[in-house]
């Protein structure tokens, strides 16, 4: 007799966040398997008796144990009655799920799927920023910064990233966007395009900067920063009344 | 003394997508502005005292009378002490945030924005399906199927458009979509490549149809349904034991 896992997708690290059915989920675990990211304000939600193992991902680093993440989950999930697999923002963008649900499936146990708040959704938010605007933005695309090993992808669509008409989110691009950005310039992109670099967003040391592509590259070029960030760029509207948020 | 507002997204439809920071503003509402799509089940979060004030758009339709919205929100913000602008999905994803910020912000008025589920995380969530694949789909992008005007946006960036190696999802393009995928399709993306319907995505009559994007265009050709609806098309995921939740 199987287990039942539910994905529970976190949000950006602020416990407010969550939705109502992550809570519900969390409450009611037996067992939670959570990346680093994922842990502490967020764990609170879980019931007294639950077991919570760390699995050891986080954002910004390798994580070359997938297939390790995959068979600890399926091995709880054949001990246990109701498990959450817990993940960061949405645990449909860029959060490896797919091989996870592959595992589940080959081992013939049920899963549901719970979406979550994305991180780009709610850095834009902390900004004032729409990641859509009526005339000016209407596209918006997440891309990663980073391969299995850390590099910036080898293949990609520079004319989509390049395209003045959309807003960009870099996911894990902190350590490749001063490459990225001379790919980006070398396509056309204007290096005054307005950028955000987002760190930290939804935790209470949360530092949002806004900037242009070029400047920002140049800054981390420099930069030794750990600290998880998002980076925005593109047509992004006008500082607003929710510019005191920013500092720099 | 000016009112203070909260832009709450409100998620797909369900009500426990919505988060424990939106619950908490719609308690605390005096006043609650909504469009016809978020209305319903959300609302019974609504505290007993608050007024609620249907300001009529709807996904799909036309949305002439936006500066009419924003100059209720702000008569609104002057008169009350907290507000609540709810809005569908994420607030700031073809929400025509911005538009209203612009209006706060011309009136001195504050505000704060919180983030959402996007309906196009929760339509992939019910169908089983992650936005981004490991070597397969890595970046996703959302586009709007239809401008001001309800026709297919004029410029549109077909290489990031046609790209098979990104997951597409289509905001408010039932209707364009036939002459949507024939530009696709003209500008090399394979007419098999695997599409997801998803219409009234978070509501009960929720229904998923899995399909390619030339089958798709040929019954959206024929359908008048009225149902809100989101396109993913892409290098979806095969069907895993999420599949018993798709229909058709």
């Amino acid at each position: 007799m199987n287990g039942f896992v539910s994905f529970v997708s976190a949000g950006p690290g602020d416990p407010e966040l969550l939705t109502l059915k992550a809570v519900d989920r969390l409450q009611r675990a037996d067992v939670i398997l959570f990346d680093d990211l994922a842990s502490g304000p967020i764990l609170v939600h879980a019931g007294e008796r639950a077991e919570l193992i760390a699995v050891g991902k986080r954002a910004g680093r390798l994580s070359p144990k997938q297939d390790h993440v995959s068979r600890l989950l399926v091995d709880h999930a054949c001990a246990a009655t109701r498990i959450v697999r817990l993940k960061s923002g949405d645990s449909g963008i860029f959060g490896r799920l797919e091989e996870e649900l592959r595992a589940l499936d080959a081992a013939g146990i049920g899963y549901e799927i719970i979406p979550g708040v994305p991180s780009a959704c709610a850095a834009a938010a902390a900004a004032g920023l729409p990641l859509t605007r009526r005339l000016t933005a209407r596209r918006v695309q997440f891309v990663t910064g980073a391969d299995i090993t850390g590099d910036l992808p080898e293949v990609l669509n520079w004319s989509a990233l390049a395209d003045p008409g959309a807003t960009t989110v870099v996911f894990m691009g902190k350590r490749t966007f001063p490459r990225l950005a001379a790919q980006l310039q070398a396509h056309g992109l204007p290096g005054e395009t307005p950028a955000l670099l987002a760190e930290a967003v939804g935790h209470p040391e949360q530092h949002l900067l806004r900037t242009t592509v070029s400047a920002l590259a140049e800054r981390l070029a420099q930069s030794r920063s750990d600290q998880p960030a998002l980076i925005l760029y593109g047509p992004l509207a006008p500082d607003g009344s929710a510019k005191s948020a920013l500092e720099e």
